[in-house]
């Protein structure tokens, strides 16, 4: 690997040097700008008013990205690796919807160009590359995934078998035409959203719907009480894995210095 | 027991050969895409359309059914227990509508057969049998089902309490036209879902639904609770699975030196 | 104490004997169908139809808690003592507004005699003294009452805030018509409510209000944290109060039979 | 500093002097108040009718607030950095806006005049002051901001996410006329507060709706966990407060035989 190429890998994917830091703040607005213009572009008046300065700031953007992409890709050590990752794939996303735009003006119709420029919102995903430190969180989610996967599918039998009973109480007059319309209504009541935009009319409906709110606002705990349990399980972990030279005993709290257990000397906690 | 019948009933109700993993596979398919047609047709558009399709659809599915509920019967071991356990009687429902809906087509009003279509619905309980990881969660909820329930009584005695005040308040004026309607409205709003079907609309009435949000929003904390410590003792309970080398018996703290069972000196927990 | 008046006390008041537990049974009942009584004839059309019926049974259940109160008072130990006790005059004013109302019902208006009516569903309140297993979920509560007292005092300095900011920025034209008003917007929207009675209508609105809901759906977690540790506390207070009669040490589990510390034999757990 | 100085920095400052006491207590009856006034007059009918009653009132409230202010800096130890305190910066809003309402008078349009009148709310700021105790709550929160602002920032990827997708699925024809709105819907839902204002009309809009609501109603438990098990550690280190006699360092675990801060024998925890 040639000293430039070390030197562009350090600044592009580390965030040791303080060119790699000032990288990163630099492409960590450079996404936010990007993605803040295609909402922007999306409401009208905006879009009818400011269309052509939009577009130019799109292409500016789309040309970093691309620069930024094609760096990547020459600095890499691996770089087969790194286009089939999750993030080579997202930066691709980010640049391919506006090169899509430009190959499709002729022939497509209106709704593909609004589909890709919609897309380009995709470019969001490039700041997960920055969220590092979410992985307390994602391990407790990652350890509770099982549990949580019981939790949906017990809920999914809830919702249909509500779902069809205020289908044949409440019937298509009251709004709940079909039944995957009341396992929706189901989900919007169980989830305590409430939208109001189907609702219950007879008495018996309002009693069944009763029951699922409080059923829904009971069965909450449960994927509380998962993650909870799980988090505070990696909190404590985190907390005491260092063991006493002298007992070998564990459990020490982060700002102990001495062994609670026999009391010698701890080289390092933390 | 016959060698096909101990045979059959390793397919049928065991998992561990490859022959029972296949069933179950087929099995919950059969149940999710029978249960997606039960859904389908009861959207307008689609039974008008595919009617016939889905009608002989029906009749495989439940030919199914009907031959896994008689082999289920056939190679039990105790076919009396079977068919009055949850799972045979699950399994008899999920067959018993489009049977009943062929008797009775002569005689019948729209309602019934409509009421048939949807009871078929309840095929969905079929899967509550490959939900058997669930268990951490049933146990953590019934073991705190007695805590529950005073707190359902306690909400309810809250509600009716409410929705009298409420109604008074109020009054027939501004939707509130009963007190089981004022009920319905304070679960509604102190389970946090908010349809907004019914709203207060005098100064009083908005104070006194403001109070029942926030106690609403403060005692979801109650079941969360619960199920949290509750979960929590489980998962730890589940953690400390080394075994007294006397007494084989599992569930040390992690500090413990001494088996808490029989006394005798512990190895090593952790 | 004569022995009839100490046997009734017995039977009323305790829940020992047989005839105690008859007693508190058919009285439970009697709340719950006077209560039901209630609220059914608030129903326009059922108090119609069965005014009557509704009316001479009204007077049967009142008569039933008119014998209740006048025995109770009568075979108490500390009559006094009774008279002002929380039951007491729950007791009271679940037989107190019926005889209000035939005294006020030559020159009382249509309110007052709607309001007595009403009254009578704090019978409902008679209930509470057979919730007597909630002490745990009422220690928890009545613990961290300091912290949710603070909570809720965080939370109204907040919810004025933004109620002030909202009605800046929306104005009485989209419904914000009073700070007031736009405080109860904000209680409904913090509290993931939601009815949608009132909503932004402008951009930087639902820009706030959006922050709103997500502070809102964030705090819930204070509530629950506080009630969670608290129940933690208390249940694992509730396992681990004994100790050990040779070293005196605690924290053993219910179904430790030996110390877990010193591996004596440990007299009786739980 | 000199004896009245003194004596007036005790009263206005201290709380436990009896005329310190008395001073809170007046002090916070007088915000309570002001804020109420504020509250009160922006609805339009009492502004009309008691104009000039509340003219009057304001003027008194701000009289008071102007004395205690220039009273605590009159008697702080050091003026400077009251001033420029929180508090002190809070003081002096709480009375700002009056003085500048009557300089602008003349040339100000009523859109100020109605600012400023609405600013004065932040008077209730002057209340946080008197939460002090709200130190537990806030530290549990301040330890958990890291954590707080990933799930921040993880859920605004989420929500720019769904919203670009509603926008596509559902279109302006159904209420989201911008991804921007869009993304104040997918807010809306997926904190459950659900207002109802925008809904989703097609059945792929239902259908995804119904997988934010689902997502929701699960993540909720990630702020609850984090916050739980904060407090829970919070909680845990309070209550430990036996002091190493040698040390007199707190913070030891109720299994600790050993000061884990010098090693010290400790006499007894617990």
């Amino acid at each position: 690997m040639s000293g430039r190429r070390k030197w562009l890998n350090e600044v592009i994917f580390g965030t040791d040097t303080p060119a790699g830091k000032l990288f990163d703040v630099f492409l960590i607005w450079a996404i936010l700008i990007s993605v803040a213009l295609v909402l922007l572009v999306s409401v009208q008046e905006i879009a009818v008013r400011y269309g052509e300065l939009f577009f130019i700031l799109e292409w500016i953007f789309t040309g970093l990205f691309t620069i930024e992409y094609l760096l990547r890709i020459y600095c890499s050590v691996n770089r087969r690796s790194y286009v089939f990752s999750f993030y080579g794939v997202v930066d691709l996303l980010a640049i391919l919807p506006s090169y899509l735009a430009l190959l499709l003006t002729g022939a497509s119709t209106l709704l593909v160009v609004r589909l890709l420029r919609v897309l380009r919102i995709f470019r969001i995903l490039k700041l997960v590359r920055y969220l590092r430190d979410a992985n307390l969180l994602a391990r407790s989610l990652w350890q509770s995934r099982r549990k949580i996967m019981i939790f949906y599918a017990g809920m999914l039998v809830l919702c249909v078998i509500f779902g069809a009973v205020m289908f044949v109480v409440e019937g298509p007059a009251n709004g709940f035409t079909s039944i995957p319309k009341s396992i929706y209504w189901t989900i919007v009541t169980i989830t305590t959203v409430g939208f109001g935009d189907i609702t219950p009319h007879t008495v018996v409906g309002q009693a069944i719907a009763s029951l699922a709110m409080l059923i829904g606002y009971s069965i909450i705990a449960v994927p509380t009480g998962i993650v909870t349990a799980e988090l505070a399980g990696e909190l404590g972990r985190d907390k005491s894995s260092y063991r006493c030279d002298n007992c070998s005993r564990a459990g020490h709290d982060s700002d102990a210095e001495y062994c609670k257990h026999c009391g010698y000397k701890l080289e390092q906690v933390e």
